[in-house]
C-alpha cells in the first residue's frame, strides 16, 4: 500500500479523491501497489465524505509519518502552501502540485530543494489543467529546441471572448453572464487581468528556457479593455481576438508576456473556444503542436494530478531528473519594445491617412470599417518599430493588437 | 558514449541522423551522455553523406555488436523490419521505430519478447509523426479510463479533403496536384484507401484497450468515393469532410473503424485542416483533450524516433513498464453494426420523402440541396437499426457517412 497525503479539499483535492476512486483498479496496476489517502489537511471537517475520517488539521501529522511518500497540494495560493511544500521535500516526500502560483514564484528553488533531497516536484496541474503539456515538453520534446510557446491558458477569459464573438456583446455584459453561471469568479481580476494566465506562461516559458521570470513584472494586459471594435476588427480579418500568453527567446534574452492578440484563422488556436486552453508549442524539428483540451474544472484538473502521482509512484525506485529552473537576471529578461510581429491598428481617419499608415507600417493589409474607420495590419517589425512609425504618420490608433500568425 | 544503430537511411532514417547532430547537447544533456550512430544499415552506400563510413549492409555486424544498446528500426514494409526487429530484442537491444504496420501487425508479440529480454520497444512516431500521443496516453492519461479515440490520421487524405473543400474540387483532380507537389505517391492506395489510417488506429486501440486488432480486418472506407456532393453537403450543415480512424468499447468490445465522417464544426477535428493530423481523446476523468501537428515529414518523425532514443537511453538502469497488448479474439471485437452515431444520408426525393425520412431516422435535422435532393441526419442509433429504418421508407441514399459530434 503506497500512502499518500492530500493538502487542500477543495474543488481539486476533492476531485483528486475522486480519480483515485473512480479509477482505482487502472492506477494500482501503473504504481505496481494501491494507492491509499492516509490523511486529507484542510480547515475544514467533511464528515459526511467517505474520506472525512482522513482529515486532520495539522500539517505535522503528514510530515511526521514516514509511511507518507508523497503530498499532493491543491491548496491554491502563495501561504501557507509554498511553505508546507517545503516542509514536505525537506521530509523527503515528494509533491505535486496543481498551484501555479507555488510553481510560478518558487518553482527554482523548490525544484532545486527537491533535487537535493532525491524526491520529486511534479506540476502538471499547474498548465492547461487536465491538458498534457508539461509531461510531453519534457519527454516527447526533448529531441527538441524549443522556439516558442502561445497559449490560450485561461478559461474564465476565453469564454467571455468567445461569447463577445458569437454574440457581438459587450465585455461588462458577458463577464455578468460568466459570473452567474460559475464561470467567472465574483472577483474576476485575477483571470481578467491576465495574472492567471501570466503566472502560468512564466511556468512554460521556464521550461522551454530554463529561466524563471517573476509572473509580477512581465508584460500583462488582460481583456477588460477588449470592446465590439476589437471583435469587429477580427472578424474582418479572419480572425478571433484570444488572450494569450507567449514566450520567445529574443538574441538570447526570454521574452514572456500576456495579452489580447488576433489570431489568424490558420492558427489553430483561433479555433479554441469557450472555456477550453490550447497551447501551441513551435519546436525546432517538430515545428507547431497544439495540445487542446479542458483547461479547468474538477476532474480535468484532478486528472493532471493524478497522473504526476501515478508518474511518482510508478517510478519510486529510479532517479529523477527534474528539470534545472534558474531565476531569470535582469540582462536575460528580453524587453517587451524589442519584441517583433505584425500588429493591427484601428484607426479614424479619410482614404489618405489610410496610405499613411500603410506605407509607414510596409503593409497593403488594410480593411476599412463603419464610422470612416479603418484597421491596418504592419509588417513583422518590433514594438519600438511600430511605435515609431505610427507616430510619425501622426495618426492616432483607437488600439493596437499584435497579431499571432 | 552511448552506440546506437539506424536501421534504414530513408527519409526517417536520415532525418533521425539529422536531429541527432543538430540537438545533440541537448540530447546529450537528457542522456547523461553523448548519443553515436556508430551504424547505419542500408542497401545503398551514401559516400557523400557525413556518416557515410557508419553505413554496413549485414544486419549481424549489428546484432554482434554489444557496445550497440539500441536499434532504431526506421525500414518502413512488414519485412525485413519485423525480423531484424526481434533479432534486436532477442540480443538483448532496446528497438524504437516509426514503422507502424510492423507496430500494428506484430506489436503485441514485439512488446512481449522486449519485456522478457528486459529491453525496451517504442513506436511514438507509428501514429502522428511528430505528434506526441503514445507517449501522453501511458503517462498524462494513465489516471484515466480512455472512452474513445477519433483522429485525422493520414496527411495525405486530409490534404486532399481539404482542398475538395476549399476549391469545390473532385477528387481525382487534387489527388493528381497532391501527387505532382509530393503529398501523394504514385500508387496512393494505402493512403486513400484507408490502410495507413487502419493501421495507427489499431496501434491506438491497443494502447486504449490493451487488445490488439488485425489492421487488414477493420471496417475500412477510403476516400476515393467522396464527391462535391459530399462536401456540399458538409458545408450546408456546418461540417466539414475528415478521413476518421475511431475506436471505442461496446459492450466490452472493442470496435475500430476508419471512414470518412461529416465531423461538426464544434469538434476541434473539424478545423485540423491540409497535411496536418489531429488526435481526439476521450478520457473518463479528462474529458476531450486533442493533440494537433505535423503528422509525417523527415524532420517531425524523426523528432518523435529521437524522443522515443532520449526517452529509453535516460531510463537505461530502470526497469520499464512496456504495455501488455493481446491479438483480439474474435468474440472481443465489437460488430461495426453494432456501432452507434448519428448518420447522414443524401437522397433524392420530394419534401413528402424528406418526411418520410426524418420520421424513420428520429430527427429534426434536414437541409435541401440542389437537384431536388435533401440531406438527413438521423439520431444516434446503430449502423443495424439506421439501415433498418432507411430501408423501411423504401428510399435509396446517394451516400451514408457517419457524424463525428
Amino acid at each position: 500500500m503506497l500512502q499518500i497525503a492530500l493538502l487542500g479539499f477543495g474543488v481539486v483535492g476533492s476531485g483528486t479523491a475522486e480519480v483515485l476512486t473512480e479509477n482505482q483498479k487502472q492506477i494500482a496496476a501503473y504504481c505496481g501497489d494501491e494507492v491509499n489517502v492516509k490523511y486529507i489537511l484542510d480547515l475544514r471537517e467533511f464528515p459526511e465524505h467517505p474520506l472525512g475520517d482522513r482529515v486532520v488539521h495539522d500539517i505535522k501529522v503528514i510530515l511526521d509519518d514516514p509511511e507518507v511518500v508523497l503530498v499532493a497540494e491543491m491548496m491554491g495560493g502563495a501561504h501557507p502552501a509554498y511553505d508546507f511544500t517545503r516542509a514536505a521535500l525537506e521530509a523527503g516526500k515528494s509533491v505535486v502540485t496543481s498551484n501555479k502560483e507555488v510553481v510560478a514564484t518558487f518553482g527554482a528553488e523548490l525544484l532545486e530543494l527537491a533535487r537535493e533531497k532525491g524526491v520529486s516536484y511534479l506540476f502538471e496541474a499547474s498548465v492547461g489543467g487536465g491538458i498534457p503539456i508539461i509531461r510531453p515538453m519534457q519527454t516527447d520534446l526533448a529531441s527538441n529546441e524549443i522556439l516558442s510557446v502561445s497559449g490560450i491558458l485561461n478559461g474564465t477569459t476565453n469564454f467571455i471572448l468567445t461569447k463577445m464573438k458569437n454574440e457581438g456583446a459587450e465585455f461588462s455584459d458577458v463577464l455578468r453572464e460568466a459570473q452567474k453561471k460559475g464561470y467567472a469568479e465574483a472577483n474576476p481580476s485575477a483571470d481578467v487581468d491576465g495574472l492567471d494566465a501570466a503566472r502560468k506562461i512564466v511556468i512554460l516559458a521556464a521550461l522551454a528556457f530554463g529561466k524563471l521570470l517573476n509572473p509580477n513584472e512581465i508584460s500583462t494586459t488582460g481583456i477588460t479593455g477588449i470592446t465590439k471594435d476589437h471583435t469587429a476588427v477580427a472578424d474582418k480579418l479572419g480572425c478571433a481576438v484570444k488572450l494569450i500568453g507567449h514566450t520567445e527567446k529574443i538574441d538570447g534574452k526570454v521574452l514572456a508576456l500576456v495579452s489580447p492578440y488576433l489570431v489568424s484563422g490558420s492558427n489553430p488556436i483561433c479555433h479554441v473556444d469557450d472555456v477550453y486552453n490550447g497551447i501551441l508549442v513551435d519546436a525546432n524539428m517538430l515545428g507547431r503542436a497544439l495540445f487542446y483540451g479542458a483547461g479547468a474544472g474538477k476532474l480535468p484538473t484532478a486528472s493532471a494530478v493524478v497522473a504526476d502521482i501515478i508518474d511518482v509512484l510508478s517510478h519510486r525506485f529510479t532517479e529523477r531528473k527534474l528539470p534545472v529552473w534558474v531565476p531569470a537576471k535582469a540582462d536575460e529578461i528580453a524587453a517587451v519594445e524589442d519584441y517583433a510581429c505584425r500588429r493591427c491598428y484601428l484607426i479614424e481617419g479619410c482614404s489618405r491617412c489610410a496610405e499613411k499608415a500603410k506605407a509607414a507600417l510596409g503593409t497593403d493589409t488594410v480593411v476599412t470599417l463603419e464610422g470612416g474607420r479603418f484597421a491596418v495590419v504592419s509588417k513583422e517589425m518590433t514594438e519600438r518599430e511600430a511605435t515609431e512609425a505610427i507616430a510619425s504618420t501622426g495618426l492616432t490608433p483607437i488600439f493596437c493588437l499584435p497579431v499571432l500568425d
